[in-house]
């Protein structure tokens, strides 16, 4: 992974052709030199706060060589990959790196290191692909004497398949790629593809509750879980595999989703299906938003969805076309659309994959669904072009940041009966927010991941980056967004996690009961307080900042210490 | 409901036609006069143990005519619906009923019942449709100055339907076929139909995470749950509504299956379908119980399963046959299985709900597989018959009291690959149990509610009561299906839930530290400890107890008192 941003350097896509004509005439651009990030030995690095006593500790936990405090490791897991985590790593800023970088072999070793920092008053925090974009694997010391990650990529082994009951146990560190090249050799996958897909991995996706982009038929990482082996500082829990039981709460439940805040998911056991033999991806045109989203309202509640489902809005649809670059095609395309009354319109994908009998006969029954509810073919053209660059958004926004853009996503996910108001209410808050700096931004948005009772929305959104404030700039849009979907009573997240970003709104979202349950739990499994600190729990809000009615979130452009940070 | 069995007496079938040759012939059961229950009046109760002062205050809370401490109401609410709870209730003993029965009106109103209660120490018990069979709803003392139970059948509104988005929100106390009749006004169902219906509440279902029979197309009902009104003695908790989140841990899942030992249950938002405009419910036959199971897991996991599918083993089958009589019809189908080379197989049900051409379309699917499975199709008398019968067990239950009969049943789930084994062990360990005391029994089983990793199991057990030591011969048999059932790894209940009766297998079931995370959530939400005392969590053995080798369990047949079976 590049330390200041996403992917392999070899592997970066070029800047879709019509980019740069589009960021000029939408977000008044200059087309000015490009701004690098800093290079690696030039990032500010604190020094070290662990004493050489707790690091011969913990190499004796888990052996010398998997304990790393050179520069490298310290930058690499300074952060995750959100826009803030992103702005800051490129201008040189690492001051949240961690101590030290502890790679455990084993779920014992992840517990021996857990109990060892208890005791020692460490911070921990879990670190899987650190593709985090909400601050999920940002070390804060919070207090502590000092702060390690936990990178648990060493966990990288598939245990057990057991192909009749179609469930299969893996070690939490797996990369997605791994983890379904291995499967591959049974035949089987897990169908579970986060855009982040290429560097995140199993305990990650179900530390967040992460939908990959095939959620629609595949099921959220979360519905995929059976079995669960989970190392905290008071122990080991196991959840044991099964279909389903009645005995009592779901503790899995309390696990998956605890973003590192109660322990560490160390295996974790999956339902798998046959991998499918057969793919098949389509574009489809609706006239408006609105006239998509019904349709796939009663597609999904006809049982008859594909197993990826994602509409985009006019704003998205455009701005996907004009990034493409106006070739022949494009002007084809469009002049298509034109003569059939779907000029300005979304541009719906679906997907199936199965059996090629499977597929067609699904295929079939969706599609006759679609076109009732005044959908247009496109045929496989845009489904094969969505399916090429399903992983590259994080590349594009590199390029984006070289310019000069800021660029960020958030989403939220509510009942059918409300996603278009809810639709138009987010627009308007990031709108609202980044117009009123004079930095009017692009919002452009998607729905998808489809429930019986409603979906996701993702919200992408562009404007000229302030260099001077540039994250006031993006929280005073995040925390318009985020105010607004509170209000409208939908979550705050539907797939990214909470994390530091998201943690204020924890208490509109579960109430101060529900926050006393999961503070509960920590003090039972993680009675030190040491797990990844700062994350999903609100930090209460001072009297002086509840007065001024400002945020109680630090910010982390002003205030880049991080122990002033976590305060 | 009879205070002393099932249903209402002019509802009650009569004991089907075959019975009474197979209970002589099967059971060595001698025919002799039936041994009816105790009549109401004649019923021992213990004197009420809440002070005026108190009741005083209840009826402040919830209007005087609402808490009652007549003799029928505290009768009526002394137990619920297991095997130990009819036998004492029969014999005439209600030594455990509550010192007044409470019927809140509102989720106010039980809010304002809960704290006054913790704040007086006086246990309480919620109480739905009373049905459990599993001690959940016998009103505990537990070392508290009284127990109320608290009735929640006033809370029986439906408060709000989102037909767009397919949910619907009820309030607790609602009957399974009230809560149906209003949905049916808005064209709308659950689709939760366990053999309890007719009796027990929507509450009751979420507490205990009920399976319905139809739950593997309709889903079990904790997977219908989306938004929770919960009270608890610390304040109420809600949950809102809506199709997935990644806000953290599923606080839904602690809430729900949580049988009234963290709080009550007031409103849930349940998901909710279509009303099915057709339905065709069909037999088949299979030459084992291995090939049938082997025919609904490839069934299943193709993605191609009726909403309800069940599996009857060779015994069970064999004594379903028998018990229907020797009519001419029977024995022309059995001559036309044996000709088949299914003589001795196994019966399968299988039912589709939906709209006929959903119905036909689906059907088309599972038989295919089911077919190429070794299936040979019975056509639609056994499922109908099925259909017709589907609630009468508990009502055959009682006939099979009144002459004597030790009949219960108990339940669990497992993976596919460890079903068939599975099966065998728990037969072999209630049969050794009840025929090493000199009655043997007969032992049956199906398979039902399908998930594409496993099934559950649910057996069902006749013997020659012991007169003089009816519930510790109960026990035994328990017992040892538990024990088998621990051993093998599969989960102590599928949809019975936990209440009394598998409590002590909880810490095998979820873990030392398991245990530690319910008792944290249960000291935050109801800190005086007055919810439903002894369900759930296992009463930890005392020393001699664990050193004899003895279960914890308080044997309720030989100690009745409240005070010393809850000790």
């Amino acid at each position: 992974m590049r330390g200041w941003g996403w992917g392999e350097d070899e592997r970066a896509p070029a800047l879709p052709a019509g980019a740069e004509q589009l960021l000029a005439s939408e977000l008044a651009l200059q087309r000015g030199p490009a701004v690098p990030p800093v290079a690696l030995d030039e990032v500010s690095l604190p020094d070290r706060a662990l004493p050489d006593a707790v690091l011969g500790r913990l190499r004796s936990a888990v052996g010398a060589e998997h304990v790393l405090d050179d520069r490298e490791a310290r930058v690499t897991h300074a952060a995750g990959r959100s826009y803030p985590d992103l702005v800051r790593l490129r201008s040189g800023d690492a001051s949240s790196a961690p101590d030290a970088v502890v790679l455990p072999g084993s779920a014992d070793q992840v517990l021996a290191v857990l109990k060892l920092c208890s005791e020692l008053g460490v911070a921990v925090t879990p670190f899987g692909g650190g593709t985090s974009v909400v601050g999920g694997v940002d070390p804060l010391r919070d207090g502590f004497k000092g702060v390690i990650t936990l990178d648990l990529t060493r966990l990288d082994r598939l245990l057990d398949v057991d192909a009749k009951s179609l469930t299969a146990t893996l070690e939490a560190g797996m990369m997605g790629p791994a983890a379904e090249a291995a499967l591959a050799e049974h035949g089987l996958t897990i169908g579970h593809f986060p855009q982040s897909f290429e560097h995140s991995t199993v305990g990650g996706w179900l530390a967040t509750r992460s939908a990959g982009q095939a959620s629609t038929g595949y099921g959220r990482s979360d519905e995929l879980v059976e079995g669960l082996r989970f190392a905290a500082p008071a122990g080991e829990l196991r959840v044991a595999a099964g279909p389903a039981t009645a005995a009592g709460p779901a503790l899995r439940e309390l696990l998956v989703g605890s973003e590192g805040v109660l322990g560490v998911i160390c295996e974790a056991t999956l339902r798998v299906r046959p991998a499918p033999g057969h793919r098949r991806y389509e574009g489809w045109s609706f006239r408006s938003f609105e006239e998509g989203a019904e349709a796939l309202r009663v597609m999904e509640q006809g049982e008859a969805s594909p197993d990826v489902a994602r509409l985009s809005d006019e704003e998205e649809t455009r701005v996907s076309f004009a990034m493409s670059g106006a070739s022949g095609a494009q002007r084809l395309a469009t002049r298509y659309l034109s003569a059939r009354g779907h000029a300005g319109g979304c541009l719906a994908i679906v997907g199936f994959e199965g059996s090629e009998d499977d597929v067609e006969r699904r295929r079939q029954r969706s599609s006759a669904l679609l076109r009732a509810g005044g959908g247009l073919a496109l045929g496989t053209r845009p489904g094969k072009a969505w399916l090429e660059g399903r992983y590259a958004a994080p590349y594009l926004r590199d390029h984006l940041l070289d310019r000069g853009v800021l660029v960020d996503t958030l989403e939220t996910a509510t009942s059918w009966s409300k996603l278009v108001s809810l639709h138009a209410t987010v627009r308007a808050a990031i709108t609202g927010a980044l117009g009123s700096r004079g930095t009017p931004p692009v919002v452009m948005c998607h729905l998808s991941h489809l429930y019986p009772s409603g979906a996701s929305l993702y919200f992408t959104y562009l404007a000229q980056q302030q260099r001077d404030t540039a994250l006031e700039q993006w929280w005073a849009a995040k925390q318009a967004a985020s105010e607004a979907i509170v209000a409208s009573g939908a979550t705050i997240t539907h797939h990214h996690a909470v994390g530091r970003d998201h943690s204020q709104w924890m208490r509109a979202e579960v109430g101060e009961l529900g926050l006393e349950l999961i503070r509960a739990a920590k003090e039972r499994l993680d009675p030190a307080g040491i797990m990844n600190p700062g994350k999903l729990l609100p930090v209460s809000p001072t009297e002086a900042e509840a007065e001024a009615g400002r945020s109680p979130r630090p910010s982390r452009g002003s205030s880049p210490s991080p122990a002033q940070s976590a305060s």
